[in-house]
């Protein structure tokens, strides 16, 4: 731990480029004494550090909690407020301080990231389990960030799109993934929150996967690209999601794209859609208003809400989808791939969904889970799903 | 504000993909007041708010402000913590709260940055300085994240590669910009806090800067990409920067792969390297011990100091080369460009660099401005530097 803190005071001496000691001494001053945070023990467990002399409360809220729930940290005599949690699962977490009421980062921790207006620490505990989405000594693909033309919306916008390994340099096409995001996020979350690179990478490098193209696009139709990419004023997202929108500039806009400016597959056996949550009622919508389009199809955590009056209008237009052309798709298709964790809120969504597609005798692979509405299921589900396409 | 605060509200409840009325009820009491931070006012001064009913002391501390300095904020009736700042020239600025003691994120402001291994909130001063930088209605580059083999470091690691618009459509190949950061940042650094792709996109599009592409490197020689990227440890980086390690993964490693794997102009006349503060010795010792590589060389924030203790191992393998080649160089260039900021505390290390320049009768080119050692300054160094290249 010493030569770490000395390590990290050096690493933050060298940003200001100047080994300047007076400086250096009165940033020690400031900064108390050296915290590492979070810091994992052998059997997993995490203990949780923040410095501060004057705080009257602070606790750390973490994603393995359920909503709401927090552990109050205690201040030792030196000004420390620390606390343990129990061992958790190999997995990747995210987790902030509360500090005197405040949402805070773990200012000891570097590794953050952003899920859609708010910033969370990550905490990754490694094992067997997490082994599919670390960034290993595999062969890696690329992730680019493009700017497209989407008449459909009338912007000019901002995607990422995964190559695969080895793409650059060869003459070959590939087959396309889309992969859409949930309500709140962006362009950016599948790979910061879904790492869904990583989770290609690995599974191309077992052979358990196809090299794919993965086209990752923003789901809400009047943001140009994330809001921390829009200066001075970003796009403000209301509760237009609910609308057609997106899935139609997707089909008219951003396929046609792709299939222009990438080395792709151009049919229905090497097209694929899924997504999570919103993108899951995305990927419903694409595919069901285009039955013939993709052979692939992945529902993660979400269904058919037809008895919810909140979510009513939003299913409205999606089940009169279904009963026009569920029997186009069942004679179109190779994988219509649902999963939902037990915990789920949309759960009960789900068995509706599955209730339909039953009563259709449409033939569908179901993966139920433990867990909720997480990264952690939705990685996991990429992960089981991604191996079953372009087969 | 009313308007923008319940759209947040809505955006956060879509996050969660539920419109649970209880949940939002609660989300709203724990929140307490509607804060909007930061709040520009016409003239430009800025009103930074935090609720917090229980803290002791809130104070701000920005970019704009010299080392250390802060706004003490006060608390009104409501426990909203409140200050207002001078009005700030047009520019990007970063910012965080200190709450009791802890640096903080504005929980109120989704615009936010990395630097380092800090996160700070960024905030946007609209105006004729900052259109440079700005999200234009222009056509935009793509920037892609690149896996790569670098043999000299004996690593597999990251860079981004900027691409100008239409280069994927584009039957011609382009001149390129080594682009480095400087010490504590990464390859993320020259588009998270340079905008470097917008600063590229504006010009481009304004025929003031040629069609380029732009290499922005990890600079920390062993370190395979950014530290929020590799979990679950990022590599912890010691004083290792002084090395000459990366100059020469540059050039032995990095420049094979660009000119193989992208549309390039393999010749000198179309090679320019960049580099801000330890970018800046990077830059030098790469075009002083490899005097023929480059036509171009941008000198931001760093020259020689050959009489600063901590400084002197790190200047005297550069100051042999300078010894060595610069009348090599003196043959082979087109532009020499120096830049620094009359508060810079390299100031006088440029100062000396200049002098042993002037002393060869080397030609070069100084734009000397006000300032320190900010990326306000290196913003405007690259938007001056790029359109001076490939002429």
């Amino acid at each position: 731990m010493e030569t770490k803190s000395i390590k990290r005071i050096a690493l933050f001496l060298v940003g200001l480029f100047m080994l300047n000691v007076t400086m250096a001494q009165e940033i020690q001053r400031q900064r108390g004494p050296q915290i590492i945070s979070p810091a994992i023990a052998d059997n997993n467990s995490v203990t949780f550090s923040l410095y501060s002399q004057v705080a009257k409360s602070v606790s750390v809220s973490g994603s393995w909690m359920g909503f709401g729930e927090k552990a109050e940290m205690t201040k030792n005599a030196d000004g420390v407020w620390l606390v343990t949690v129990e061992p958790l699962e190999p997995s990747m977490y995210h987790y902030n301080f509360i500090l005197d009421g405040v949402t805070i980062l773990d200012p000891a921790n570097p590794q953050a990231m952003r899920d859609g207006t708010r910033y969370a620490n990550t905490l990754f505990i490694p094992g067997e389990s997490s082994e599919v989405f670390q960034v290993r000594d595999v062969p890696h693909g690329s992730v680019k960030k493009v700017w497209y033309n989407s008449p459909s919306l009338d912007l000019t916008r901002r995607m990422y799109v995964y190559t695969p390994p080895g793409y650059e340099d060869s003459k070959e096409n590939y087959p396309v993934l889309y992969l859409l995001h949930g309500g709140g996020g962006d362009e950016d979350a599948w790979t910061s929150l879904g790492l869904a690179n990583y989770i290609l990478d690995n599974l191309i490098a077992e052979g358990k996967a196809k090299p794919m193209i993965v086209v990752m696009t923003n789901g809400n139709p009047n943001q140009k690209a994330a809001i921390t990419e829009i200066q001075p004023e970003p796009t403000e997202n209301g509760l237009i999601i609910a609308t057609d929108q997106f899935p139609v500039s997707l089909v008219n806009d951003v396929i046609p794209y792709v299939e222009s400016h990438f080395k792709v597959i151009a049919n229905s056996s090497n097209r694929a859609i899924a997504g999570l949550s919103m993108g899951c009622l995305h990927t419903q919508l694409a595919s069901m208003n285009n039955p013939t389009l993709f052979k692939y199809m992945g529902l993660f955590s979400l269904g058919l809400h037809p008895d919810d009056n909140n979510l009513k209008e939003i299913m409205k237009p999606l089940i009169a989808a279904y009963d026009k052309n569920l029997k186009t798709l069942q004679k179109n298709y190779e994988l219509f791939y649902v999963a939902c964790g037990t915990e789920d809120f949309v759960y009960e969504g789900v068995q509706n969904l599955r209730k339909k597609l039953d009563d259709n005798d449409f033939e569908y692979i179901y993966n139920e889970t433990g867990g909720g509405h997480t990264w952690a299921n939705w990685r996991d589900y990429l992960a089981d799903y991604t191996p079953r396409l372009f087969k």
